[in-house]
């Protein structure tokens, strides 16, 4: 189904509720074309230097941090319930490893504002540019959260999307 | 009206577009016991390291600046459209020089949960305590951006509030 452009707020209540079960899926796109997705379960929304902003944590670690250093675009997928499976895969796995979309043959399309994939299947999508990125400061971390979230390595890095656009099917 | 707890993510769509007109007021408290607040424009909602999160940015020229450093809480109140002047009184006007409470004799109390002040008349409240915070990198931020919010200085600290609890009335 077409997906419209409604505001970033659209629904916000139930986007960031999806974000902690099952979570969210962060895709992004290299220069070359190549493309990759994530689940996230962390993540910020709201309005930073006047302009609407997805903020998303990816450790240096991971697949995705090659990608969206390369091009500085991502998408922010809102899962259906249907695709509830492939986002537990998508949150265990390695796009090192495996085509994440072959392996469960996703339709994928160019997002409309950047040049980053978007997951057809799901019915709210963040089209983000990064505008900034800092990192997460051990010094400056509450011990409880360093303790559970890091053991002392691969702190995330903090990319500040930009919405230049929110699309939604009807009655998403 | 006594505000009971709901989550984090309650009526959020209302709260961001609130947050950039007419936006939203971020109360401090010393530990000495003094207080102030501001209106804030910018800042994001949603989980990071598992719990959910209210980011402020502040600058380190503001008033606010200092009494966050020094107590690591605060709370972000929504405003209802009865204190929209005073909203607007409080993004011109510094604490340093006025009483914004006392100017407009706005009743505040303790949170429940944080020891800053919460304001009554507001129907929404997030209590946060700061687990984390860093700093825009003028060196990672896009040249627009830069161009128009700092012109070399001044650049914001971002708080990262763990949302310890989210107040509202009925039926705000």
């Amino acid at each position: 189904m077409e997906r419209t452009r409604v505001p970033f707020t659209f629904q916000l209540d139930k986007t960031l509720s999806l974000l902690s079960n099952p979570g969210l899926l962060l895709a992004s796109t290299k220069r070359s074309g190549a493309s990759n997705v994530m689940t996230i379960g962390w993540g910020t929304v709201g309005i930073i230097w006047g302009r609407p902003c997805f903020v998303v944590l990816v450790r240096p670690s991971r697949y995705t941090y090659e990608f969206i250093e390369d091009s500085k675009v991502f998408t922010v997928n809102v899962p259906s319930e249907a695709l509830r499976e492939w986002v537990g895969f998508c949150g265990s796995r390695s796009g090192r490893t495996v085509d994440k979309f072959a392996a469960y043959n996703i339709s994928i399309s160019r997002g409309q504002l950047v040049e980053a994939v978007t997951i057809d299947a799901c019915p709210i999508v963040y089209e983000c540019r990064v505008i900034h990125y800092n990192d997460v400061i051990p010094a400056h971390l509450d011990p409880a959260v360093e303790a559970t979230s890091y053991g002392g390595k691969d702190y995330h890095r903090l990319y500040y999307g930009e919405i230049l656009g929110t699309f939604a099917v009807p009655g998403a």
